[in-house]
């Protein structure tokens, strides 16, 4: 570890000679495979990135010039290079650094990433204020090939193109997003065969011309002109040529001494540059390099074995219950399609990929694409399930809007990691969803309290004719017995666990059993609760819960999701539109604020959404506000 | 009038010898500018497709074959050639036709459009759709070289490409979107260059090869192998090669004869194929041929001069206002740019791009991208104003989450056309901003009474050290006076108009003026009014809110948002949060439903939010509410 323990900043990197930085590489991936190995993150990818990062700092002057690392999980070798060394064991806990960049974390991290494709966008603009500013440093954007695939990217490179500044994007060609990549681009990108035919074609035209020496300087210059005219076009960059970017590559992505030598060079130029890098995810570590997907994002393991060291799960996760569900219904309905955006094993499509390759379509890193295309399939008479995290969902509000649900189409949302996600943090947690789907006419919005719920709710969407979704968390499920044969849910229907007169606790998805466990513990205080699974945020229960308001003098409604316009909200205007006093609600969310990254059993008790949380606000509710006579005027019907 | 009156349906049009084709073209655009010039509508998109359209339906066998025309505001001559030409004086009046293509308004209507660049995803969903079905049908998507700069269409493109179905895209370039087109693409798509280049180099390879015949069998094959392997790349189309796509083109879009061919030939091909079609925009109407931006989409007209017969108006719009103040902050304020996405006259920011061309960027129809280039900006230091209509910002929902306020960045969001647009109907309503911004943590959302609160709105935004939105409606101002220096407004207060103490009427943005009429209309029924402009949606005046809740017995909220999550749904949770009981709160807004076509006066009157609509509200929730003393309990403090 003789070299890194001495790079507190770029600066000292520039000081080793180039020959060190090989070894550097090989101190970094060492550190960054422990961390990891314990910390859980994003393996594979920044493994892949080591030499580039190196690279990067060796040449640029960080952080004047500014350096955007697309999605950030790739940055793990930068950060140890830009001062993060002595915090890296911290990598993705409470407290300790994120696990993407992060403005408020590093001057040498000039913009927040976590979501893919945004880099280009961003670099674009830092470009254009810099030369307004009239300072003359170098932006840089690092995407992978993956995260090009994604719509946000092309836009921007249209742009570039157009203005022409000095922008540099070195694109990070691993032939991976998250899973296998698909799509025209990464055929186009593994076409190396148009370079070679351009040296076919020179060679030839060279032999040629030398076998016809006599015909004349017209046909030399036509050649010359022909060669001049094509050569553009034929690079397996043409995409990039056509957007007016210059195009170099590609290059071995741990080739040090070439990336050196080829960014120093491209430093200079005035030009929007992209320049293609090979590299391989999870480089430097075999168990990384033999399974990439599976060490994208990885839990704790064993660096020998690569063997998970995470407590084994004795449960499935909802994720794999959707998945095995996916199948079990597809067999008997062949209306039933997937899609997913670039995630098929997160998502847990996987082996629905396999059993219906047919029904299955990954779109690549598209979320507004995936939407449309299923309201497509949906208008021709399919029931396409569009799988997606709820963080990513944002991606396709306008389409969710504007092409499923004014038509009412009947797509089906699998919304997985809905609430808190965790130590990937705020770019990650699915903490508005809620919000943002119950305001859509047409949509029915659904989160279950367990895994079998979440089956029958997949049995419900299907059976419904119009948008609708299901949301539910990340992590494993609760333990419940599986209905074989899952039966569907009334739209709008909600669910009486427990009955008590003292207290409503209304609680949606994954708060359902904090609810339960939280009025399990205030029985011995003396406070009977009723809790109900409100199953629906969207149509609420109306029946159900007007009853209950009218009658228990106290409510809670728990959510993991932000209080702003989310479940709790919606009950508030609904017991405004019956005419029923909403005095005695507290509503238990999620703040106004970005929730940061931690584990997801922290942030909870943080934000008073575990258990003892939900006791303390019960036991304030009822301390504030003194039973009375509920209060009722007359309803007005909607 | 001949040949269009008998024709009912695409079967009538197929009995049509092909040279009267022409003349029914003629009779379409006569009939469509007389509907336009007498109802508004989208004359220079619909004059520019007329041959389109006719050789479109005399080709394919719609509704078996399904065509999506992306947008949907070229759409007439398809509308009159399939049974609606009866209805179409009716075009986009209340209760008529739709402006744009709608599932529910024809069965040759296969998808809902109004937004750009859907047509692709939507279209290849079809195909997957049809083909799982052992359909042999066709699927056309029609879209123009404006559409194809989002990333949407792009993100079809690639998967498009990779799953090699037989979709056929027509790309209907006509060198503009709304606007005069930009971007990189753009630049692309006239290098018609390329393909002179092939055919000169053909002829050169013709004329060499005639010149050396001797040189043997292993020339010419060297040649003919040359040519096959440039050909795909140096094609205008080479953008589309790269994905796949078979590339035809271009060909003039006005002869109908070569139209046809192609399309013929193209019906039978089993690859992905793009046909690059070049069309003028206001085709056959000289006053739009002569000025295709003015007509994009225009308000009534004399046929004769192109002059506007809307009645003159009086006032400024609320856009002007927003443009011209512009200018006047950017004359002071270094900082400020402004970003628009391809709408640079729909915005009222033409007047800033030609005094500040360096400080105005329009990134094309490309909403997501737009806001995190303005994130780029705003992170080195400047305030970015992003002007995008209400409807087309659901685009770039998580570029507002995830690049502008996670990290508190200043952009300013300049929201226009929120609430309802009119005739343009559910795609365009600026219906749900409220609602989906309000729940974003770091973000203020105000909105303004009047044009001078518009302009007081942006200086506070620009000095405001974060994320923040001012969100107004379309069409005339209130024509109060302005201030020639706007002074700024205290984050998250209100403004209180008048008082009175029988009912408060709390509103926002274009709803107040019409709580003050209805105060006014009140007073004389003896009720007494206190009137609140809320100005902020987000953070709410908690302190006045409150004080007044708790001393007015009826309380009204009025928005031109949803009710779902929209502003009264934020009182409420205001209200709830400091113990204020809000069983006398009725709150008024649109309803739960995507809210039809026509004239905003018709709409809002219809939904109970003109001001008899106020009035009649008002006089209920006096009668149904009795005065009670107001009931508090202990406030929480949040």
């Amino acid at each position: 570890m003789g070299l890194l323990e001495n790079i507190q900043s770029p600066a000292d990197l520039k000081k080793l000679p180039r020959q060190e930085l090989p070894q550097l590489a090989v101190e970094i991936r060492r550190v960054i495979v422990d961390v990891v190995s314990q910390n859980g993150g994003h393996l594979a990818s920044s493994l892949g990135a080591v030499e580039l990062a190196i690279a990067i700092h060796y040449v640029f002057d960080t952080p004047e010039d500014k350096v955007i690392w697309d999605v950030g999980h790739q940055s793990y070798a930068h950060k140890l290079l830009t001062g993060r060394r002595q915090q890296f064991a911290t990598l993705r806990q409470h407290g300790g650094l994120s696990g993407f960049t992060k403005r408020s974390e590093s001057p040498f991290d000039p913009f927040t990433t976590g979501h893919s494709s945004t880099s280009i966008s961003a670099a674009l603009g830092m470009v254009c204020a810099n030369r307004l500013q009239q300072k003359n440093n170098k932006v840089v954007a690092v995407i992978g090939d993956g995260s090009m695939t994604a719509g946000l990217a092309y836009e921007a490179m249209n742009q570039a193109g157009d203005l022409h500044k000095d922008l540099i994007v070195i694109l990070n060609d691993n032939d991976m997003s998250i899973a296998r990549n698909v799509g025209a681009l990464s055929s186009l990108l593994s076409r190396t065969l148009s370079g070679q035919r351009l040296q076919t074609w020179r060679k030839d035209l060279g032999e040629f011309l030398k076998s016809v020496p006599k015909i004349g300087d017209n046909i030399y210059q036509w050649a010359k002109r022909s060669e001049e005219s094509f050569k553009t076009f034929i690079t397996p960059g043409m995409l990039f040529e056509a957007f007016n970017f210059d195009y170099f590559g590609p290059i071995n992505g741990h080739n040090l001494a070439h990336l050196i030598s080829i960014l120093s060079n491209i430093k200079n130029l005035r030009d929007p540059v992209l320049l293609h890098v090979t590299t391989q995810k999870g480089k430097g570590y075999a168990r990384a390099e033999e399974n990439p997907v599976y060490f994208h994002g990885v839990g704790c393991f064993d660096v020998t074995t690569g063997a998970s060291t995470a407590p084994s799960c004795p449960l499935p996760t909802f994720t794999q219950v959707f998945g095995e569900t996916m199948v079990h219904l597809a067999e008997h309905d062949d209306r039933i399609v997937a899609v997913t955006a670039a995630m098929p094993e997160g998502t847990g499509l996987a082996a629905f990929a396999e059993r219906f390759p047919e029904r299955f379509f990954d779109v690549g890193i598209a979320e507004q694409h995936g939407v449309t295309f299923a309201a497509g399939m949906a208008a021709e008479g399919f029931r396409p399930v569009v799988a997606i995290y709820s963080t990513f969902l944002q991606r396709a509000y306008d389409q969710i809007i504007h092409d499923v649900c004014i038509e009412n189409l009947p797509v089906v949302f699998a919304i997985d990691r809905g609430g808190l996600v965790g130590e990937d943090g705020p770019t990650h947690h699915g903490q508005f969803d809620l919000s943002f789907l119950r305001s859509l006419p047409n949509l029915v919005v659904m989160a279950p309290k367990d895994e079998n719920e979440l089956r029958r709710m997949l049995v419900t969407a299907l059976r419904h004719d119009g948008p609708i979704a299901v949301r539910y968390p990340r992590g494993m499920a609760v333990g419940v017995p599986i209905d074989p044969n899952p039966a569907p849910i009334p739209i709008g229907k909600a669910e009486v666990l427990t009955e008590g007169d003292d207290m409503l606790i209304m609680a949606i998805g994954r708060m359902v059993p904090v609810a339960m466990a939280a009025c399990e513990a205030l029985k011995p205080l003396g406070i009977a609760c009723t809790v109900v699974n409100g199953r629906f945020v969207k149509p609420l229960d109306s029946q159900c819960i007007v009853r209950l308001a009218e009658r228990i003098p106290h409510i809670l409604t728990l959510e993991d999701n932000a209080l702003q316009g989310g479940f709790g909200s919606a009950v508030l205007e609904l017991l405004n539109d019956h005419g029923v006093s909403p005095l005695n609600v507290q509503r238990l969310g999620l703040p106004d604020r970005f929730v940061e990254h931690g584990s997801p059993a922290i942030l909870y008790a943080e934000y008073g959404l575990d258990v003892a949380g939900v006791v303390r606000a019960a036991r304030q509710l009822m301390a504030r506000v003194q039973p009375r006579p509920p209060v009722t005027v007359v309803a007005r019907g909607n």
